[in-house]
């Protein structure tokens, strides 16, 4: 077998180094939203971006354990109380292209429309009418807007607000909110999502796209393991009961 | 079904609230690892816990692709490209006793171990000198203690020096460094290893036991989220060879 | 790196081989169940036990939607409809002590306490007695008695009953008979549950103790296949809403 | 929360039913492969189809340590010996497009040229013809061919020829029959691997794509299951090491 080469970390007798860096020296000086960025862009955050990052985590954390990542996690845990790590990971396999994973396929988005309107002269916004043209002759959804629960997302506003006070609002964030805006002209109104603002901002700060879902899971685990502590410290094992309607063929007497 | 019932998360089309906060007031003003506390502990850490758990979670995050976590991560994004989320969560299932979960062990070793003590009048150093006696009795080994690689492990320095600047060293330190030299004098040099001075300092922050293997995940998923991109970005699918012998009975003419 | 060893199975570019046989051989020949048993106990079963062993799998498949493993893998395939693995994986994470896994720690009951028995020259049901003692002086709970739902399992008395007349019945099946029998004369009725059955049974066909947990994964992850792909073409996405009750700390004003 | 909807399995105080079914009947007549079919199709199969369904489920169970689902599942216990599900778990994650999940992927593929080329009354090789024109100028690779080790996969004959004997050939055969013949004339030979035979034997069983994963996951968790039992057996924690080779920024001097 050959050996497997990485440019993330190694370590040796005398040290560990990520991206070559020092760890001990970025224990004592970093922050691990600092850690985050270096791990991913291979270098460290300004200032700024290490405060829109933290936002964001914070932001994709938890809303409450109905949400399936969490109620995965718990049930896990209600089966499977020895393992914490199993419980966690069940709550990772809820998070997909339906539940904290429309981010990627938002930055995706984002990268080949301002991309190919770069190349065609394109502002943002331009670029962001072309995309609900496309969208609406596809007849598909748009990712990063709609919401089931808020009008306006009340992170949205909190997000981009900060990018722009931190000078980190770019391209990104002028797509999503043009793209907003057409979509409530042309469609109807669909107030953008937390995906959409994190797909924005992680775009601009130079992220690639599978990063909107590795984001929202780093985030969300902290919640993950929150709720596991709970369901094992308050609850009994097995309680969680679903009613159940059977519609299939009728049940042969025994 | 009854409501399930939680202290940690709400929200409604208002807001959404953690512990009772404000969750957009957190993003203005906290950092990711304020929110772990939080979720965690239903407090806000001092500057100097932030520090701390900064430095315990950056610690942990990643020292090489070879860690059977990271490995495994690996693996499944090599056979299995289009889950990032089934990637993380086969990394975090080989988180357990043998890796990086000592430190939940650890934990409860402290835990037990202090309050036994202290009904009997001991202290920290007494107490783990009871706990070398009982475990050479038992021919176990002592959770926290020893390491393959490291004599001395560099980051239980740093985190140690930190916990004490910052005032924040407690009967969880002075008992694991005070079982660290008992053990040396009794059975062999066994350095300290990172899950026990994770699990010192998680003890005098005032976590409970299980948060020991929590901590390690979530430090250890940011790693995981970037060795899977690098697997995606710079390899190819299946690429992951292995030398396998097979030892087993001769195989029969076909 | 050194080859990994294993007995298991072999390939080259002429054949596959599993435990020294031809696999095409055995596709011919074999069943499933047959197979099942080459891979883990490196012969292939007689007749009788090889009925017994699909019995034993098909009663521990699937009882209802509702079960943790069930549940858990439909919550992540609506979050995450796109990986098919993650939903099975999220499901078969439920199994623990609490939720199928009880077999495998009932299976290491058995082998000890006969193990024990025979030193001592006991009977199974001596056995059991004095299994019984053991458990009530340390206020445990007996793996494979008890059941939430039946007050007799109607999958036990199939199995113990195919079990004799495949003359396959030995000492694990007397042991549990006399547990069951003891616990109710001394503790209470606590009939035996397809646990406590699958762990009698595997013992008596020479399978080790964790083989009690894994057959029950194999069995079950036929349901949990059916369960996703239930879920996956009758419902939609994030279809799943739970009734969470919020006590903790009052939500601040936003 | 309204009641989830099923139609699989039920249960209550006297007995469960699958499909409709009487458990305790299936557990003394039918095999487990009997119940694969039932849980999918909600029929039982007959003879000739039980034979193939347990030749496919045995064709897939192992082939070696090596594969990417067998070692992550063996990484998993190494670090998390405690945690069977868990190691069964990572292995089932490493299932995918690229390992194991091309079957789903040909299954679609099958379905649509045949339902395509019936509105044009094509004839299944006619299908294929098709097929091979459109994946040539979309310059995709043909899902169901080519074999890393293979010339000729042995399985793919056995199954087959089973199929024939059996009286279960249908249209699913002659189309991947004729692509891979037109494959070998028109690109370059490409020998039908196992994914592509599964796939074209399930679809003239009455199998919807999916299932092509699905059948995949349930006869490799045999394998693991026995793979991961041997890593408990035979080796030690944390035994797999693994040469990494850092390429990445220089490390600082610390």
């Amino acid at each position: 077998m050959e050996p497997w080469r990485t440019a993330i970390a190694t370590s040796d007798a005398t040290g560990i180094w990520i991206r070559g860096r020092d760890l001990t020296s970025l224990m004592k000086d970093a922050t691990f939203t600092d850690l985050i960025v270096l791990l991913h862009l291979g270098r460290l955050p300004s200032p700024g971006e290490r405060r829109l990052l933290d936002a964001l985590l914070i932001g994709v954390a938890d809303h409450g354990a109905g949400a399936p990542s969490c109620a995965a996690a718990r049930l896990a845990a209600s089966g499977n109380r020895a393992s914490l790590s199993a419980a966690v990971a069940a709550g990772v396999l809820a998070i997909g292209d339906d539940h904290g994973g429309a981010g990627s396929n938002c930055m995706e988005l984002i990268a080949q429309a301002l991309e190919a309107g770069k190349r065609d002269g394109l502002t943002p916004a331009a670029a962001a009418m072309r995309t609900v043209d496309a969208t609406m002759a596809a007849k598909r959804r748009i990712p990063g807007l709609g919401h089931r629960v808020h009008t306006t997302d009340p992170r949205v506003k909190v997000l981009f607000e900060m990018a722009r006070a931190e000078g980190i609002a770019g391209d990104g964030i002028l797509f999503m909110e043009a793209l907003e805006a057409q979509a409530a002209k042309r469609i109807k109104t669909l107030p953008m999502n937390i995906d959409g603002a994190l797909a924005a901002i992680l775009h601009d700060m130079g992220f690639p796209p599978p990063a909107g879902r590795f984001m929202f899971i780093i985030g969300r685990v902290a919640g993950l393991t929150a709720e596991v502590a709970e369901e094992l410290a308050r609850e009994k094992p097995m309680r969680i009961k679903f009613d159940v309607h059977y519609d299939g063929p009728a049940p042969e007497s025994t």
